[in-house]
């Protein structure tokens, strides 16, 4: 099995600061392609550490995977160790500094001169070209081993795990394994880890030595699949087998798949069905406009929304009766439906979404406690809405009401 | 200066399926009383890999604490591997059996023999008490260094490192020191790293042996400011030294410290101030408002918002001139302000503020580039606008957008 170490250079991390995610994501993504992490090691912006630790890699671990140390200021280390412990020496890549210099012109910046650093390489490394910064990555081969530097930023590292060194991995060291090794990710939400692991019954029957895993976040469960097999046919009917089982037994709630973004899911609906969407937020507070506008392309289908935090703006913009709130409250059932009505009507869109709850940790009352939210849906004739009770967390509650209302209006689409 | 290492046994962080937020619990507690982490590692439930790691810790390091492999079940490894190292032999805990005992007394089942177990401890170790569960931890003493054996399980560990393991390490390492560890951290926004670099100029000369890192993010770069002193006056007098020279050459991006938040900022001042707050935003999509709901009790000074993702919406619900739309485009400073005057109307809030740009990837003309972004105030008698140039990664560009404008809202009230 190819084996493989992570080593996260970091003070931040070593004095508790941040949590060390990186390690976590690229972990998982080596998992997926059948590269067994062995140790991860995290150690400060320290020569000798480095040095102990690539000497450790050299010995005993076909990849070595580095984050951090790679920016334009004096903290960042691991260039200079590489050309150092590899004997190398660094030289100018001019096409990287033309990246870099017009990543700054681009802003409108001249570009600082530390920045030309970010440009040296060392003579025997690949270049690992970075979409996100300025700092690019760095490929060795040495002695069969391979080492990969990487900054330690989330969003830069992991655009270059997907683009490059995944594949890179897997044409040196994966070409010609015996086993073939797949994944699968269901993606369910509405329903809690225990509930869901009583649905599914007995695991030992569903999985047949396969494996599955419970992946818990404020958004869902995820279930991941993972399967073992000699061929890749086999791969796919295992997880296809399993996959079956799953739907059949808790189907109602899986909304995608593997890296699925519900948001995105909805908006793809409302574009193929020809349907424009409003929003009205109160609990979520902007979550769910949010989130549907982060899809490129989403002015295309959404017309707009309005946060009606405040009962005024309820009644004034989207026309919820004033007795309706003196009756029943914001946070009701009958709110619900009027602001979902009254956006869909004042955006003149053809559906309307809306969401009131009490986030807590104030505003509970004897009747409505935290997390109690209804969120409804106006669609053509019809208009509903749906109560939900989510628990205590502010923070957990919204994303988890955001999270519901998307779903609930991916269901309804899917009626249409 | 007293060091450590973090050795986290657990197949389930190597494959990427939890993240190790029990070494960043550990790491910040052990910084916090003047212990250095300088090394975390995680291996899975494998003899010869914690077998290496102890040699490397009887070598290196002061302290070395271990969570996981201390439960019940077949992988759990740590225990018979301290015997094996320490050639030392398990003997009964009397005590410890009883307290397990009891605890599956007091759940009214019969404790399971395997549980007799965790009753057993190395012969020259001393049992650390957990009060959260039946696995106790264990601390023994070679040589000058010390072991301390914990359950990965959080929330068991978290109460034997508060009620055992930290007095334990003091006691023993920590009476005598000459020394004071404390930090600081300033967060910036609206500079990049380099750029923030070069403005604060000679690092040598403004730390004076004292250290300070860069941590930078979509949201800014924090500054982190660490010093190392003979007293606790004299770490207050060179933090507050260090801070006062940053305030002085990047006091502009500075936007709080520490833990602070730039929506909880922005709301208090507005509740200190007594003003309510609208929003208009289109590239951020309800981003700002959504971070400005994030905070318990901001119903008080927040009125609500639009999402005017459209021209129509524009127009018609915030008042935008159509003309203005037609001459200018809608993301211009023109535009901008139009916005924030018009839902600051529209609510009847004191505070309008908005946000309209191309958030990309498409979007872009010849004129405007993706990332182009007016961010517009309207407050008394004033209304402006700004022109961030942020980027060309729409996920990214949103966080920008929303940043900008709660840090420009901040320093607006500040003036008021």
């Amino acid at each position: 099995m190819v084996t493989a170490k992570v080593i996260s250079i970091g003070d931040e991390i070593l004095i508790g600061q941040i949590v060390n995610t990186n390690a976590s994501y690229i972990n998982d993504k080596l998992f997926s392609i059948g590269v067994q992490v062995k140790k991860v090691v995290t150690i400060g912006d320290n020569r000798e550490d480095l040095i102990h630790e690539l000497h450790d890699s050299m010995q005993n671990y076909d990849i070595t995977l580095i984050t951090g140390g790679l920016g334009p200021t004096h903290d960042d280390i691991t260039k200079p160790i590489l050309v150092e412990f590899f004997n190398d020496e660094l030289v100018l890549d001019e096409e990287v500094l033309k990246k870099v210099r017009s990543i700054f012109e681009s802003r409108n910046v001249l570009m600082p001169e530390t920045n030309v650093g970010q440009a040296m390489k060392p003579s025997r490394s690949k270049v690992i070209w970075n979409d996100n910064g300025t700092a690019p990555g760095i490929y060795m081969e040495e002695e069969g081993r391979v080492f990969i530097a990487m900054p330690g930023v989330p969003f830069e590292m992991k655009a270059m795990m997907e683009n490059s060194v995944l594949s890179l991995l897997k044409a040196k060291f994966l070409q010609n394994q015996e086993y073939v090794l797949k994944n699968k990710t269901l993606l369910t939400t509405g329903i809690g880890e225990s509930f869901l692991f009583e649905s599914i019954g007995n695991l030992d029957e569903l999985l047949k030595g396969q494996k599955m895993a419970f992946l818990p976040s404020p958004y869902g469960v995820r279930l991941r699949i993972d399967v073992k097999t000699p061929s890749t046919e086999e791969a796919d009917s295992e997880i296809s087998r399993i996959e079956k089982e799953l739907y059949s037994k808790v189907g109602e709630y899986i909304y995608g798949e593997n890296d699925d973004l519900l948001e995105k899911t909805v908006g793809d609906l409302l574009r193929n069905k020809g349907l424009t969407l409003a929003t009205a937020e109160s609990c979520t507070g902007g979550f769910i406009s949010q989130r549907i506008t982060d899809i490129s392309g989403s002015s295309e289908y959404f017309k707009g929304g309005v946060i009606s935090y405040s009962n005024e703006a309820k009644e004034n913009l989207i026309n919820v009766n004033k007795d309706t709130l003196m009756k029943y409250g914001a946070v009701s059932s009958e709110t619900a439906v009027e602001m979902a009505v009254g956006v869909r009507k004042l955006m003149k869109a053809e559906v309307g979404i809306s969401a009131t709850g009490i986030a807590g940790p104030t505003g509970a009352t004897e009747t409505k406690p935290v997390g109690l939210t209804y969120i409804a849906i106006s669609i053509g004739d019809k208009v509903y809405s749906k109560e939900l009770f989510l628990g205590d967390n502010r923070h957990r509650n919204r994303i988890r009401a955001a999270q519901a209302a998307l779903n609930m209006l991916r269901k309804e689409l899917l009626l249409v």
